[in-house]
């Protein structure tokens, strides 16, 4: 199988383990059950029970909490490779909603289909787990960057980390990458009002950093972005095999 | 073995598990490695690699994020059976700090530990992983936290959380746990100044909720501290075995 024939998740797993034939082949196996998805619809809602996880294949999905008065507060957002819900199908009651923000394309993923992986092959479950550990590690940064980034900071950060995730499954550049995100999504991820993003998204693209525009970010100087908002690619893990 | 007899861990993972003879053996070879470690010296620093993961079973840990200028962010404490660096000894590098809080005990696990327990018993390594997603999720309540709630219902949920983590491991009850935080510990994680977190200790103390006074936090009104934090203790997940 050459690397484009294979899917996001098992190009994404490669770069902690080098997958053997078995396990290349109980991994695509995971992906038996394809599914669509259309934008805007809710795929899992936050306090449901007994639901699937599934594997993201084409498009992205925001996940989000629901808060008391109504408002939503985005925590991530998922691209080609990653799970959702993989903490929902652990958990009793998933945690937290997944939203499509284009028309997807994902496999379902059920329970009792982890456990028969893992039995057939232990290094998955540590791949697994160390892509869930990643996405932890995601989530600490945007806890740091809302407590102690200021917005210029953390917007590049941002951006700077879906360009690495999405170089990782072969759909970004250091030249930059398609993203179908609104300064709506933004704004809220961040934590910022959208007239600020946009304010701030300017100011990077007047400081010949970094260009969004109809739907593609644009690096015009990595180099500098990553000065700017610090960016340490380590906790995102990916440079390579760690377990032969 | 009676529960009393079992580590932290153990009691922790039959909460999501019901763990058979075989795998409890497993997990209690697990901690074989018994290290101890004093208040105050960092256990496993930032961009460290190569490093081992540990599972605590006494004490209390703070795991913290440096910043570039100097400060540091307090991302989480840990309690006994919670595992310190599972992200750490997965990602190459460290992506943070390790500091105990008091004078700890931990068994050291290493990557080819956690492997090895994985093949005996996959259903294991399921169970891993939902504690693992289980700090996700509580990664993801503070940052809703940080983003979206006032002072005083952050501090109820916070003291509501850590509650029910202790009593899964039957170190607190409703009426209350010890807690050797100090306010400048509920300042860092909280995002709060620390004149602010003993005006909200003050606060909550005076309508009859809750009292952290010398090492102890006793829950005087826990209906209505849960009403006040709108907490719903789903994400933590411990209301019984569900994998049978």
């Amino acid at each position: 199988m050459t690397s484009s024939e294979q899917s996001p998740l098992t190009r994404k797993l490669s770069a902690f383990v080098a997958l053997s034939e078995v396990e290349l082949a109980v991994l695509e196996r995971l992906h038996q059950r394809r599914r669509s998805f259309v934008a805007g619809r809710d795929m899992v809602h936050q306090g449901q029970s007994d639901q699937a996880a599934y594997i993201l294949s084409a498009g992205w999905v925001c996940s989000y909490k629901l808060q008391a008065d109504g408002t939503r507060q985005i925590v991530d957002f998922q691209v080609p490779g990653d799970f959702l819900g993989l903490r929902s199908v652990l958990l009793r009651t998933s945690d937290h909603s997944f939203e499509p923000i284009v028309n997807i394309e994902a496999a379902e993923v059920l329970k009792s289909d982890l456990l028969d992986a893992f039995a057939q092959t232990p290094r998955l479950a540590t791949a697994i787990l160390w892509a869930a550990s990643r996405d932890e590690a995601m989530v600490v940064e945007h806890l740091v960057g809302i407590g102690r980034r200021d917005a210029d900071a953390r917007m590049a950060h941002f951006l700077l980390e879906l360009g690495s995730r999405l170089a990782l499954v072969g759909m970004g550049t250091k030249d930059g990458y398609d993203c179908p995100l609104t300064q709506y999504h933004l704004a809220d991820v961040l934590g910022l009002s959208a007239i600020h993003v946009n304010r701030v998204l300017r100011q990077l693209r007047e400081r010949g950093l970094v260009t969004f525009r109809d739907g593609r970010v644009s690096f015009e100087d990595h180099a500098g972005l990553v000065e700017l908002a610090e960016f340490d690619a380590a906790y995102l893990d990916q440079s390579g095999p760690l377990l032969k």
